[in-house]
């Protein structure tokens, strides 16, 4: 059955407040693929009611940024979710979400300033922001986050913590596509020649996994060879790190839970990945 | 009777999401004077549950301002709070509230530069937060704020708005001794003789209230005759300034909904005091 979907921020409130049950909320963008809606099947399993908000929340973006071409399609998106069961979708606009005298941020320190956040300057300020939006008008007692977005995900539950939100923000694995690329609305900007090379994302990450499966545990040496292989099929590497999954932070000697992080231009394209460094 | 005081954040949450009915807040800061108790009988006649807290937040302190030695008495405000009539008293402490990770700010943009925000530069951020954060735990239907603190007010009543907060913020009437000086737990702080000399805030608000009502207009011309009260009764102007009561902008022309809004240290101690310019 197609979901319900909601263009108005009183009727969304209305709609969970007088709903039975648990809620659980999965926030996205839109232009919705496999990484997505396996988080409305786990929304799905876990609350009585499933809500989807598709906002291309413009605050995230940088004006050197694609947010006017940032795909959208939301006939597909509402029966890609009626075929996994969300209830509702919550379609709101710019206007509503930040109307002309628009003067409040959510702001994470440390955790934003690392990563995607060196280059991404107003970016999880931007998120944060319209996370704690979404969670006032949704009040869910779940939200889920995919893991694709690593960063994003620890910055939104140190908000979570920090603030007091009732909500549970609940990380979900990574999803990939059949030959390891993460899934990701950006991949469609790829011509065929960069989403084929573009496989050498995950390829790095399973090569700092090769490595510490073989000793391999300074960093500066590990990300040096993933370095090699993403340059040599042609990606501009934005980071590599190998950092605590707490912290974010940079470490010399890698652990079983340290997190590889990057960030690569395919073309204009940049691609995030990520993986634990034991499995 | 007396409320029943709650000591820890799991327990103040479970109290209020067991309770039945709409839910009346007001944050404090203790050390109560019937400012603060108007507030809490506002919400009793508007509210079925009661909660106030009492929290001393040191994230809206300077290190140069009074933290340490901000009034403190908690039985004497259970008592008073028994009068009036509260449920439940919360009293978080610095260490639940803060942990040692915390790394989440709440900004306002703008109302939070001018007037108080010019000198207490962090005291706004930090004012939001904790209210973010006790809005969060106690999830109020009305949350009641004093208009002594006018700028405090609309900052919070933005941030609601903004932040899309279920909560209805409600500005209740600022209250004065007999003497005209406006309520505050820091007129302890005054000497006998700075007490008395204190009552050139209140009069000098009238003053520029009799001025608008005898025709001037020109706020430039009212402020300057402000100051020669102030300062002829030893008062040291931190600001004194007649603003548009939504943006908090200093105007040349007053109106009749101006607000006339000023700090004034007496000795050590730094008073707010603010008047519609017309009534």
């Amino acid at each position: 059955m197609k979901p319900t979907a909601i263009y108005s921020i009183p009727e969304m409130r209305k709609v969970v407040r007088s709903s039975k049950g648990t809620i659980g909320f999965v926030p996205t963008m839109g232009f919705l693929h496999d990484g997505h809606l396996s988080l409305v099947k786990e929304a799905r399993k876990k609350a009585d009611v499933v809500v989807v908000s598709i906002f291309v929340n413009p605050t995230q973006f940088s004006p050197n940024e694609d947010l006017q071409s940032y795909p959208r399609d939301a006939e597909k998106d509402l029966a890609a979710l009626a075929r996994v069961g969300a209830d509702y979708v919550f379609f709101p606009t710019n206007e509503m979400m930040y109307p002309a005298d628009y003067k409040t941020w959510v702001t994470v320190d440390e955790l934003t300033s690392v990563l995607c956040g060196k280059t991404r300057t107003i970016h999880f300020r931007g998120v944060t922001t319209v996370v704690t939006k979404l969670m006032h008008i949704i009040d869910p007692d779940f939200m889920f986050m995919g893991e694709k977005d690593f960063q994003q995900l620890k910055v939104l539950q140190q908000m979570g913590r920090d603030l007091n939100f009732r909500t549970e923000i609940i990380g979900c694995p990574l999803i990939r596509e059949k030959d390891g690329l993460a899934m990701s609305s950006r991949n469609v900007y790829l011509s065929a020649d960069e989403r084929e090379k573009a496989l050498c994302l995950n390829r790095s990450l399973r090569l700092a996994q090769q490595l510490f499966a073989e000793g391999s545990e300074e960093t500066k040496n590990i990300v040096s060879q993933m370095q090699d292989l993403i340059e040599a099929a042609g990606g501009k590497i934005d980071y590599i790190e190998i950092v605590d999954p707490e912290t974010l932070q940079s470490i010399p000697v890698a652990h079983a839970d340290s997190k590889v992080m990057l960030a690569v231009y395919m073309g204009k394209t940049r691609l995030i990945d990520n993986m634990c460094i034991s499995k």
